[in-house]
C-alpha cells in the first residue's frame, strides 16, 4: 500500500476511507493525536509518541480504547503492509460517535491511524519564518484536533513564502511555532519557553534539552520575547519531522547565523540520535 | 425519515452518513456551522442563520461551495422529507478534503446538513448554571467546529446537575454560556456582552437587543463581571432553541428572581416572535 488509514478495525487506503458522520470529531474536533516518522519501518522514538498519545487522552477524558502495548503492536503490524518505510505515523483518537450533543456520550472512544511517505528533515537548509500573533485557547498543552489557529498561521506563512509562523502572546512573549517548537542560543545558552498551558512539550524539544544536558550547554526554560528572538544567536526548530533546525529570516530580517558551531553540535547529535533509534 | 445527513449530495439517516477520512474536519475541526430551529416544516429565522454561516466561512476564507438562494432551496427540499416539521436544522462547512496538511487545500469546500426532531423551549422553567473560567481562543466570534473548551464546559455543567456554564475571562468579566449568549437585567436595563472577539454574536441575542428596543427597555452593551451577574434582578439566556430563558441558580446561589415583569414581557415577545415568523 502507499498510504494507509484504519478506523475502529477498517483498513484502506487513505483517501478511500470513510468514517461515521456521527464521529465527535465532526463536530467538535473533539479528540487527540500524535505523530512521528519511521526509518525502514521502525518507529522513532515510539514509545515517547505513545506516552504523549495516551497523556493527551487523559487531560481531555477520553478513555483508549486500548493498552500502549495494543496500540504498539497495532502500529508495528499495520506498518508492514505499506510500500517503503520511511513515513510519517499518525494516531488518533475521538471521543466516540452519537448524536450531536456538547456532553460526553456513553459510546467507546474511536481510534484513527494513518501512514504516509515522508522523509526526515536534517535541518541542513534554514527556514523563513514570520511572527504572528498567538490567538489560540489555553490548553496548547494538549495535542487537540482544535486546530484552526495553527491551520491560519500555517497559511499565512506560506503565503509569505515561508515554511513556519512564530506566534507571541499580546506582550510579546513568544510560543511556539504553528507546529513546531521554538528555541534561541544566546551567548552560549539555550533558551526555551517552559512547558506550561501555552506550549506543546514537543518531544524533539524533550530531545533538544537532554542534547543540551549532555554536551554541556546550560539551558534556561523561561520565556522570550520576539525582541530576544531577532537578537538570537541562532533560532532553533524542533519537530518530530527534524531533529534539529534553523531559521535564518524572519519577517524578511536576517535572525541567528551567530553560533554555527553549537548549532551543529547539537544537530549532528539530535539527527545521529535520529537514525540509531532503536539500534 | 426521523432524521437527515447531508454530505455534498448523498443522503441519508445520520447515523448511517459516512464521510470521508481526509475531510479536514476530521484533523483540524476546519469548518464552521450554523443552525436553528423549524415550526411545522418552517425553517425560523432561516435567513439570519444562513447570513451568519456565510460570515463565519468568510471569516476563515472557506469559500462556499452554494450561494445563499441555494442553500435555502436545498434546505426546504430537504426538510420535506422528515416524518416531523418541528427540527433543529444544522449546516456545516469545511475546508476540502486532502491529505493531511495544516496550509489551506485546493479542493473545494464540503457541504453537510443534518435535520433531528427538536422542540422550541418557552423558556417557562428557570435553569442551573455554573461559572466556569473561559479558556477559548480568541475567534469566538466565528462559529467554528473548535469546541473542546465548550464540549468540557457543558460536560462539568451536566456534572453538576446544571444545564449550562457560565464562561468568564480572568478578571471576571462574563463573556457567554458554553453554548448561548448570556445578559443581565438591573434596574430596568439590559445589560449584554459587546460583540467582540470573545462573544458569538447570537441570533437570539440580536433578537433581544430589538425586543428591547420595541419594548423600550433601555440596553448597555457593555462587559459585566460575575459580580455583577450574581447581583443582577434577572439572569438571561438566549439560544436559537430558546428564545428567552432565565437562571435562577448559579454555583448553587440563587439568582435572580427579582424583575419577573420585565422578564416575561421579553419574553413572550421574542416566543411571539418565534411562533410567528413566516407567517
Amino acid at each position: 500500500m502507499k498510504t494507509l488509514g484504519y478506523y475502529n478495525g477498517r483498513i484502506g487506503e487513505i483517501d478511500e476511507m470513510t468514517v461515521p458522520m456521527t464521529d465527535r470529531a465532526c463536530w467538535f474536533g473533539d479528540g487527540v493525536y500524535d505523530a512521528g516518522l519511521s526509518r525502514d519501518y521502525h518507529m522513532v522514538f515510539l514509545e515517547e509518541h505513545i506516552d504523549r498519545f495516551f497523556r493527551s487522552a487523559g487531560l481531555l477524558e477520553i478513555e483508549m480504547p486500548v493498552s500502549k502495548r495494543e496500540l504498539s503492536e497495532l502500529l508495528n503490524q499495520l506498518i508492514r503492509r505499506l510500500d517503503t518505510g520511511n513515513l510519517m505515523y499518525y494516531m488518533q483518537v475521538t471521543r466516540g460517535s452519537d448524536t450531536r450533543n456538547h456532553v460526553f456520550p456513553s459510546s467507546p472512544a474511536n481510534l484513527w491511524i494513518t501512514f504516509k511517505p515522508k522523509e526526515m528533515d536534517d535541518g541542513t537548509e534554514p527556514v523563513k519564518m514570520i511572527t504572528l500573533e498567538d490567538t489560540r485557547f489555553f490548553h496548547c498543552n494538549i495535542k487537540t484536533l482544535n486546530l484552526i489557529p495553527s491551520v491560519i498561521a500555517a497559511q499565512r506563512a506560506r503565503e509569505a513564502g515561508c515554511s513556519e509562523a512564530v506566534l507571541y502572546r499580546p506582550g510579546g512573549r513568544v510560543t511556539e511555532g504553528s507546529h513546531s517548537n521554538i528555541h534561541i542560543l544566546k551567548d552560549g545558552e539555550l533558551r526555551t519557553a517552559p512547558a506550561d498551558n501555552l506550549i506543546l512539550p514537543g518531544i524533539g524539544r524533550a530531545h533538544l534539552l537532554r542534547a543540551c544536558r549532555t554536551l554541556e550547554i546550560p539551558v534556561r526554560e523561561e520565556p522570550f520575547t520576539l525582541e530576544e528572538l531577532f537578537a538570537a544567536d541562532e533560532v532553533l526548530v524542533t519537530i518530530s519531522s527534524q531533529p534539529c533546525g534553523r531559521a535564518d529570516v524572519i519577517d524578511g530580517r536576517p535572525v541567528g547565523g551567530k553560533d554555527e558551531q553549537t548549532f551543529r553540535r547539537l544537530r549532528e547529535y539530535l539527527v545521529h540520535e535520529f537514525l540509531t533509534d532503536g539500534q
